[in-house]
């Protein structure tokens, strides 16, 4: 995504340049703002960046009001890029559309309008209303894949949901995730700050197996949503908030309660339930983690899949070539009874199919 | 791998430069110099290509003669990369090595020794002596990647062999190719050309399905080898060369014998029996291609995971989630008895996994 940057393509007039370093520098409140979005701004005169700024957090103020004090004076007859465009309203801070006005900016690009139907280009129109050039739709993909859960739940009024879950080079669904990426900067511990809520079955959780947690710098711990359909005695170490949803067949709801954990009981494990109890605590954005006890996640997968409760997909491709029970032919080594190391796994796009190759290590 | 190339980090001692320069020059020869590797050669002087050279073909010249006929007189004091060290031998050319310390260079730099341990480093001694100075090992791992399965067969006399098959992204094993891997450029394509010899099962060929053949531009075609284990009566459309093997369960050999092509009748159709057929042909690379009845597979997998026959993987992850018929939760669609799609595939590497992600189309 960067390549552009570090190839040194960026010029005076390079509009996508600056967007894209709106939208960096956005990243830096990931999992902290919902149920706002991310919003990055970044102000340029003379062709050297003055001011950068982002949102950090819902109540704290927006990015252009954080990169107009980061440039001060000099934003005078300077250029605003701004990922979403300038809110034109008093929410809980003044509008960001004032801010600019008042610093006399001469012109602002904007990444995409907002999703927001009802207020959709009302602060593009009062910036040029107050005489300010203004450029609509710069790197417009980038930023809206920055905010994807955001504008979901903004015209939907519905949770994103993703479904995150582990397969092996030959098909076979696993409860492992591969080395390395549960560290920092590792994918898994990046989709955890993401994502304002994870389901995770309580099968998972034991003594030895602490709750997952991202590993990034300052990262903002997510929801744990605990469906513990296979019956555990197991005292759940959650450090951070949640929710267990229990149901007939599984203990009763005091068998696994703990202190500072809410239990929902129902007749039933039932997706819709849980994502409607998300939407009530304003998660913008659920992750369905399988791990654990697959045998959990039968209903809600059917039921997802029937009710198209399902955004996103995140499939990890283990380096590892299983075993398994069915008349697939990928799926000889029943007999071998082991799992088999494939090393140099290189993903690549061909056409519209993700291809992956790797070493077999007998 | 060409970034660097892109971003211009290429300076007058960037040995790593001009090897990578080797390796794609190299690949101009793919598909067409099996039993020979692939090498590319490339002539410098004060910091500019003056020849560039390949390995056109088995019974021509190497690299290394083209290249320093394309710098002529200017190959004096010049250094000459090349993937492979140099051949020291008299095969169907003369000694690669004669020809350097004819044409005077001052210096050779060798992207890795040849790996038949009886003339390694032959090529290196024999230049040293002359007085050339000598570099070893420069892109090792690129250049050996290059011809991963020419080494192969000079290591071990066995063909290298490929498993190639298409994954939905739920991990269901899937009969179809992606759209646009076939033509020329896709991965699919390359493959092709890449392989000496291809092992299809005789379902996947019919009046109506061509054999599948590379699409890129003057490629070599690989030697089909077929196997019916489905009986067939179609005629097959071989229009290059192959060989059909049959068994006591298909069709007898007379009834789908055609001309030009060589029938081989066995008790039973076995990994180790086709490979065997390859190694006599002096084929390098199989690629064991897993479309059509994947029933004809079913034992030659097993067969092939049990004898350690496999040395490389390619898997295409289809932009598909779809229907099956296990108790994986992931293959929940049994129901709905449909294929949903799956736009945006994005692979990436994290830790030593690859992590796909798409978004799901209802």
């Amino acid at each position: 995504m960067w390549t552009s940057v570090r190839c040194g393509l960026k010029g005076e007039n390079d509009d996508g340049f600056y967007m894209r370093r709106c939208v960096e520098v956005a990243r830096k409140g990931i999992g902290c703002t919902s149920p706002n979005p991310m919003v990055g701004c970044v102000i340029v005169k003379d062709g050297k960046i003055i001011g950068e700024g982002f949102h950090p957090k819902a109540g704290q103020p927006h990015g252009e009001v954080f990169a107009l004090r980061d440039a001060g004076d000099l934003a005078e007859h300077a250029t605003a890029y701004v990922s979403l465009e300038p809110c034109n309203h008093f929410g809980r801070t003044p509008p960001c559309t004032e801010a600019l006005i008042k610093a006399k900016v001469k012109k602002v690009v904007v990444g995409m309008v907002d999703p927001n139907p009802i207020v959709a280009s009302k602060g593009v129109n009062r910036l040029r209303d107050a005489g300010i050039e203004v450029i609509v739709g710069v790197e417009e993909e980038l930023c809206k894949k920055l905010n994807e859960a955001y504008i979901h739940y903004i015209l939907t009024g519905k949770p994103f949901v993703t479904v995150r879950y582990s397969l092996s080079v030959n098909g076979h669904l696993l409860d492992q995730l591969g080395g390395g990426v549960t560290d920092s900067g590792g994918y898994y511990s990046q989709l955890l700050q993401e994502y304002d809520a994870v389901i995770v079955s309580s099968s998972l959780l034991s003594e030895n197996l602490p709750i997952p947690s991202s590993q990034e710098h300052g990262a903002n711990q997510p929801f744990w949503v605990i469906i513990p359909r296979t019956p555990t005695s197991s005292k759940i170490p959650l450090h951070s908030k949640g929710v267990i949803f229990t149901d007939n067949e599984t203990a009763t709801a005091p068998e696994i309660a703990q202190e500072g954990i809410e239990t929902v009981a129902l007749d039933q494990i039932n997706l819709n339930v849980i994502l409607e109890y998300c939407e009530r605590q304003g998660f913008c954005s659920v992750l369905l983690d399988l791990r654990g006890n697959f045998g959990d996640f039968e209903e809600i997968i059917k039921e997802g899949i029937k009710k198209h409760y399902f955004n996103k997909i995140v499939v990890e491709l283990l380096p590892l070539w299983s075993e398994c029970d069915d008349g697939n032919p990928l799926l000889a080594l029943r007999s071998l009874e082991r799992t088999l190391e494939v090393t140099n796994l290189q993903p690549k796009i061909s056409g519209q199919s993700a291809v992956v190759e790797g070493y077999l290590k007998f």
